[in-house]
């Protein structure tokens, strides 16, 4: 195993804060590569936050999940998966973004993961704000709708903002819905809350079949049976796993832009994307990590560890697929 | 309900990090201004901390959850309780102190809220420390002692501090009963831990009546006991609401002057703010956010979002109550 | 003079950290209030960023703004004026802003400043990053183009970003010069440095005939002769101050998007400002505070002094045009 | 009980911001002291960190805790001890250390305490990294191997580092272990979590017999069971008490050099630790508090106050060994 | 010399971050203690800023002064004074104060300082805000009025705050001129700025013969002309050295109360007090460093490094009059 | 000169806080890299901060240059030298070392640097500690000692520390000259300040013919005279270029062990190092920035610009050497 060089650099041997901050210290390959067509799962960072309606700085998580993530090893003690043992996973880069506009933006990140899906990689992200994920999901669901595990305080299905915006990160999955790449009905919402706007807020959703599990809901059913019931919505099709980092309280999660508190722990988080493993995944992301609200890196180790959870029922699910 | 001027200022249309910072986004109103009449609940500041023995710095507590409640919306997802449609609620600005002379701030504060209780509007404050419940009761308790639902890491019943002072925030509500504000058999307080200064430091308020939870009877009884406890004890009188962020664990508020471990979630404190709904409440207060031990403004968050949850069960209640 | 409504609230009644954070604790007046019409000079918050092309959060600007500005007093003790005995001044809170939308958001804050300026009040503006002054200047400059003094390290006459955006924070003086609403021989750029992307980056401006007095020369000249200078410039035509707080060493102000070492130090700032007394002033602004990463609020100090430097400035040019 | 010079300061007479941090307000009392011979638990600093692999820091934890430790009180709430009026307690000082040499600083440290042993005083110790826990043993354990219950998110039974060393933070047990010090099947290692290097990382220990509990196995069992669990496996042998703080969620100790994300709470901590009443205790140490990571003293309180726990337990056990 | 025990312990055998934090590593001596016979010049703590009109926090300056004072070490680079070699040094620990009585706290003051001025000990001290002036004055100036060179932004010599409290941080000044404790004509006031309330705010100590030497008049002198002319103003009488640090820029000096920006370099203040050698000396503070605005440190680092500054010169001062 | 392929990526195809953070967004290249051959400035980073004998940290330093040093540009405004367009320039990663064994270190970065100089590349590196000086220079020097310009407000040429280590961030260069590896004629310190040990601390480097230029000189001589006997001192041998940021100032650079207030601005820096264009440089680094007392990068911006200014004058000797 030791000979894979899509393995992480070890940090008995090379100490943890040196060396070039790839994310889990994975080789950087990039998509002109000549070794990219070797790559199954590519973690890759979007540096753009010209979506968010509030506090910005998404657009840095990226590099401060780079810098966190080398704090990551290679093995889950929890469920004993080391995912770079079963899959080979390689540092893209950034996908290229625009910051002064917005349409733009959503094009030359749709057009990065048309080349990585096309390829065959499995993309695992880190954004950015929420409204990443729809260009994502653009490049993700050429072939039909995927089914959604989607952790957040919000469930991102407003429809406009600010007189007609119909592109912000309070409205990716309303958009992915309404472009056919998401199935409602097997789109699962967990750790909702916080005031709402209006009564109505979150009609349209629930409407389209999306199963929400309020944080009352999450405590009321139990973590056992909110995995169930994720695993039963979502079903055997093709599913992508979603992390807000706001769906965790704002103490494990201060560095965003929306907090709301009364959220779920880290240790929550950690195994309910434990508790998937063995579905049908096709790829996940992190995003909504602001830098500028942690400097500390906080709030980055956290995201890069749940990054490093999604990796591990990712690659047990590509490698189970083989 | 949209034609009502005693609304915030919805960020769907200015975001939420524009405009003035007035509390929840309502609109400033002050005691001589001509529609003062027609508020019900008035949002009210007290930037006074001369009564800390420790850590200062409460006295900028109204200015940060100015600053920070911009972020609450309108409906408490949980209840479904809109206060702003259930009442006129108006922010009244900060109450006359004086920093540097203690008695003359707790006069001048008293005489705000004569003005205010005797409109008949019902205050809900953020302090400052915890002193300034004392003026506060002084003018909402004229007609008789009222109950109190009090959640805090420490009684604040201590009887003097530095060879003789009486009035400091360890002491309010053993003036407070002593003055015949506070009736002691209807009050309880939620959330007691730290080590004490001697053996005997709470017998006095257990002695005269106050049924004091201390955190682990807290888990030892469970949420819902807890909250069937605080009714039972406050019956249908009138009951105020005091909440010192010290109640939370220090990782939720670290912005206070007198942390202490092993505290409440914001999510129970949530709950059990709810639970109080149908009460005969009549004010109440979040007090000891000291924005200097938290510039962060997490703290502020938190009490903001609180305040939010007191307003919602007492806008129910004043409107039960016409 | 102190029946004058339009003076702030002094200190020695009500403590600066007390009540509603206007600037520069003004009466909040806005453009619908009846009172509007004896306004003089309107300062105005500007929350967006959407033209910064690097690390966002000059959104959160004229809010940190307002707190910090409660630091200031009423007499200049360098130049002895005392801006609000001289000018009817208010604080009309902020534009209207989208930050999901760039071309959007300069026509919701160019009607804004047409509707301010039309009224024939001088508009003292925060930002913001520095493209909201291309909107300014569109109201502004209805009737020809004005002069500036341009505090900066950058000039701001780049032309196009990320494969051709004309509208960033990087270009909002070339787009001017363009639209001519800025006369770029009656304009000096003062504090300029820090690396260039090519040879070529600054020749644009200056082959217009913008005079550019960059750190080096700043400091070969002398403080008084490039006050000297910068009043050549501009003679006496309509003149605007721009301050972007990057012209300052990031010492000073740290709290901003594109720091550049070795700049000027808020004393010869404040002199500058000082030393265009006298000359056509007809409005100005403070940009790019980015509170995100200057959350002590040192920079909005900073900037909200230099805010109060140049309505002195203003005020009595305004007073001297009666 | 008040003549007794071996007691903290009291707040209600000196503020606790004031006069001298000595370790929870004792009096300082240095190894040469005429007085020392009446000392039998003395608590002492540790400023080193050089067995630290990864973020440096903890050689300034001693100095932020007796900070922070001035916030405690004398009699714990929850068990009704009063540590100071059952023994007599002192602050030692710092242990003597060379930042530049870690071999020279073991046997610095071990000659410390082997004078404090050889005295008859019961060590209780601030970190400093983990590895000061080994040459603490070499003086505390001269008659025989101690058991430990052992509070920590890592196991630090490694090997070797970097190609060869033996001596770091993450190996002081096995070398505890192989130097006859510490008794591996009366030890209990409890809060174990985070990734691996590789499979195998955790099978030296659980084979020579050490009980492991993992955050996973924690939390299955449930608070009383852990603690039945760890008395079970000490027995009645004496027993060391070694508390990383990075057992805690990183949400309560985020000032530590290795967090590792889903750990305990304070409350399960404070807890475990009061479950320990009644064994055999001879010492304990708190360590990896590393301030520069967390410069606010919030991880240093909590350090303090898991401080004054353990220290409650101690002197029960010493009282009634008597 | 190292024989002598009133010396700091030395960085090269005791590493500067390890150990208690007395004052600049010196013997921590009571006022009962046997040796206080033999202490010329005492360091002492005034944790107090009950006197604060704005931001709080000063009382946390003994504190984190003593932490970072362990940094400075014994030879003064440009003058060659050893200060400790001159005169027997010591930290007397801290004045004893009533954060809830503002009286009483003068009171306790004058009382702690009567004691260590009756005993022949000249006092350096740290507040504390700069109300604690007054009562040392009260003390030290029992014989006759001292002079005084005052840095600071301030003259702190209002009237009255709050409809007429006599005594804040902005009066002790006034108060002491009047008490005649404080003789004007051998007083200045060096750095004097930022914005004023009225015209006349600084006429009354001018008029009483106060020379101001404000931060524009101090850059047209120029430092040599600036300490000649303060040398010249306080003469051969017996003079006190005040430091407020936001005499200095608020970038050297964050974490204070009332910053104003434009204020002086540590270069320039440590400059300046060397200017004062030979000067007739008899005491000196560093008052106004508030650690919560500061927790880096930085400012109390300048702080501490100022009070060696004047140590030196007045112990030179002392030596010379044996 | 775009077809470049070592040449940073500019930030106006790819913003500046996007991508990969290496040493001014130059090529990552490994010494067992294909094309290193081309390669004649290599940008390295010493990732070891064991020499540190008070506050630790600077092994961060590396990576936090890595991320700031993507905000500087191409050509230098003040020389018009493009450093990139007159060498091949390349990020070589970091240094090998081990945090656990100093004189190991030692050995591994000398070894890498051996490996380095032996293929004819500069070095211009980043650190770590002071003490990374020296393996570099027994790497660089090996056919002769070579001269320095060096910032710093220490000499690092004490001799021991703690009972007898000769290898501490304090001793580098007395190291150097005893080695060979130095000529102390050829040698000239700038910016030295700070309170000594003990009188002679300094005598030693100046005995060797060390000309040491203190803050005091500095100031005395003026900028022009300082270049002029430092280009003296040095001649037209091989020199070396070392950079301490606490030469500067503390409020540029907080983020340092063992800050001395009373510094260097960066300005007067950034026209030092320029002034040292025509000399034979042969290396040269940035040291002792320790991000964790600087969180906020400021530090890190100005560690990697003054690395700019040093590449600058390094590659246009290079060239001119050619």
């Amino acid at each position: 195993m030791s000979e894979n060089k899509f393995e992480p650099i070890t940090g008995t041997v090379m100490p943890r804060y040196a060396g070039l901050p790839t994310l889990m210290r994975l080789p950087f390959t990039q998509l002109t590569d000549a070794d990219i067509g070797e790559v199954e799962i590519g973690l890759i960072g979007v540096p753009w936050d010209g979506g968010t309606t509030n506090r910005p700085g998404a657009r840095h998580g990226p590099r401060q999940l780079r810098d966190l993530s080398t704090m990551v090893r290679n093995v889950n003690r929890a469920s004993g998966i080391n995912p770079f043992a079963l899959c080979n996973c390689a540092d893209l880069g950034d996908a290229p973004v625009n910051p002064a506009d917005l349409l733009d933006s959503l094009q030359r990140i749709a057009g990065f993961y048309d080349t990585v899906c096309g390829r065959g990689i499995a993309p695992l992200s880190v954004g950015g704000d929420h409204l990443v994920t729809l260009p994502i999901m653009r490049a993700l669901a050429k072939n039909g709708p995927v089914g959604m595990v989607h952790f957040d305080a919000h469930t991102d299905t407003w429809d406009t903002y600010f007189g007609g915006n119909p592109y912000t990160h309070g409205t990716p999955f309303r958009r992915a819905i309404e472009e056919g790449l998401l199935d409602p009905k097997r789109t699962v919402q967990i750790g909702i809350r916080g005031a709402l706007y209006n009564d109505g807020d979150n009609d349209w959703g629930e409407r389209q079949g999306i199963r929400v599990i309020d944080i009352d809901e999450f405590h009321a059913m139990g973590l056992d049976a909110v995995i169930a019931e994720a695993r039963r919505v979502v079903g055997d099709g093709q599913t992508y796993v979603s992390f807000d980092v706001d769906a965790l309280d704002p103490v494990y999660a201060p560095g965003t832009g929306t907090p709301e508190i009364g959220g779920l722990t880290t240790l929550e988080a950690q195994r309910m994307v434990r508790g998937l493993r063995g579905l049908n995944l096709v790829g996940g992301d992190v995003v909504e990590v602001s830098p500028p609200f942690d400097q500390s890196g906080n709030t980055a180790l956290v995201g890069a560890t749940m990054m490093f959870e999604i990796l591990c029922v990712l690659a047990d699910s590509i490698a189970a697929r083989r």
